[in-house]
């Protein structure tokens, strides 16, 4: 089965899924698996690390795979963000700051440009700088964004702007979508297609520890916080506002609402997150997922979430309309 | 067209479409219009206030109206409790506190019982405590609640736990429906209906100042707010954790962030904000809506809501299936 949308006959993908561009998740392999299974694979090439984008870039298998960056981070290193383009990607995704800047190199190389918003006003902004496709993410996407919107009224909303002032714009909706169910209400709202983070984080590509992928299964939607306790730590320069959601665990309890403080201990409470990463343990480490994390029960690989999701949601359409539920 | 589920059948309407119970909108005309229309009204009994309820009891003109309560503020008055189940409501729905001792009392008047819920956790306690539904609300929604889960990933999230322990249990999904696209969504995320607040508080029968419902109608889905500030301004003894969803204001710019303050100046607020209801000064008064004001433009009757409603999802329920986006 496949559901053809706007988003797959612009893109000539198979199915209207889109990988988040999460770091450390989706690097080379994850991105080339969606790829592989139909979807559109984008590379996670988050804060601009070298290191990581040169290594992970590498092991893409699939030319039909783009790439995604948070927007202030790789305006600090234009050269990565033209390199990238330079290898012609499938679509270049811009995320968490004004795009202008970005999006005229990215227009330039003529590569298709995806921007995620969080308001009406950030949708405006990039359909003017030339955005072909609005990834719009509700707050209970995992990872950082705005307490702004939430998936269900905002899709729809943005839909309606973007039919009165620019209607060959693709909506695609992320934020709480795991399975077919998330992708069957995301069309009936409007949108094109869906961008799922969490749901390829718990997969068997996924660059995460496995036991932050068993706390993943285990957890229930009700566990997670937005918070800004790992961004002092790391000491990165989000802009005001965003703030990143995650799995609560005792570092979260032990420093959120405590930030000032935090900020004075940064170093070593770093060097506790660090040894975290490198023993897995998530208590201390991060867990960066959404609201979706209670939809999410195993860990499969990706090609099984994308033909999985496509499958359910198909089925669902179907039954609405085929099971008499439905009389004229 | 009519779109048939388990909560039709149990209550024997019509559509899969509930009226919240909000206070003051939901008076006796609106509950009546929308079980007039098909769908189940229920009377907003808010925080139990006696002579708002007999005045708006007696103006119910459909005998097939159900009744909403705040649940810890009408324990504070069992005899109107009490009476409520004494006239035979279609339904009665407890909101916002453990339901335990309200729910025995539903139970034994042999009245339908529907609970709001928040968190897995109140699921779990209004099965335990004979919920017959269960209204599954989003941050998004408009009015109090918890900034706990948005309706997107948190009702199949219900869905999936109603199916594990208690299989005959009605979910229905709240928080930022206002158009046959979130029912149409809703009823694909495995809900059996949905409940709207924000959209019938914007029309003809809801008992809101004409300037109020104005200024939803020119609202975005930007502009809204959670905030305490008009709880300590009435000293509404809302528990920890709750607060509401209102259209930013005037009267929020200024007070959101200094609560403490407002405590010691209540009298003084309160009594402006008394004379902005009464003079219409809605930058004062409070207006107590969510997120899908965003997807409001008009002020219809209750009635032509819940048509458009209907028909709009049965559209789109019926386009996936028949137009060949879906193929084998």
């Amino acid at each position: 089965m496949t559901i053809r949308t706007r988003l797959t006959e612009f893109f000539e993908i198979e199915h209207p899924i889109i990988l988040a561009p999460m770091t450390p998740a989706a690097g080379g392999a994850l991105a080339s698996a969606v790829a592989d299974a139909g979807g559109l694979g984008l590379l996670g090439g988050g804060y601009a690390d070298r290191q990581w984008y040169e290594t992970e870039s590498s092991l893409i298998t699939n030319e039909r795979v783009g790439c995604g960056f948070i927007a202030w981070a790789v305006e600090a290193d234009l050269d990565l963000f033209d390199r990238a383009l330079a290898e012609r990607p499938s679509a270049m995704m811009l995320s968490f700051s004004d795009p202008a800047k970005l999006a005229a190199r990215v227009r330039q190389a003529g590569v298709p440009l995806i921007c995620m918003i969080h308001t009406l006003e950030h949708a405006r902004r990039a359909i003017d700088v030339g955005a072909d496709v609005l990834i719009v993410q509700g707050t209970e996407a995992g990872g950082h964004g705005l307490v702004a919107r939430s998936t269900m009224p905002f899709v729809p909303a943005v839909v309606d702007l973007v039919a009165k002032i620019s209607p060959s714009v693709i909506v695609v909706a992320a934020g709480g979508i795991a399975d077919g169910r998330g992708l069957a209400a995301s069309l009936m709202l409007g949108a094109d297609g869906v961008l799922m983070g969490t749901r390829f984080w718990a997969t068997r590509e996924s660059l995460i520890h496995p036991a932050a992928k068993d706390k993943v299964v285990a957890a229930s939607g009700d566990e997670t916080i937005r918070t800004s306790v790992y961004d002092i730590v790391r000491q990165k320069a989000w802009p005001a506002g965003y703030t990143g959601r995650l799995l609560k665990n005792g570092f979260i309890d032990k420093w959120h609402g405590r930030e000032e403080e935090l900020r004075t201990l940064h170093s070593e409470e770093l060097s506790k997150v660090e040894a975290a990463w490198a023993s897995g343990d998530y208590d201390t480490a991060n867990v960066t997922v959404g609201e979706a994390v209670g939809l999410i029960n195993d860990l499969p690989s990706a090609k099984d979430i994308v033909r999985r999701t496509v499958r359910e949601a198909s089925e669902r359409l179907g039954v609405y309309a085929f099971d008499q539920r439905i009389a004229s």
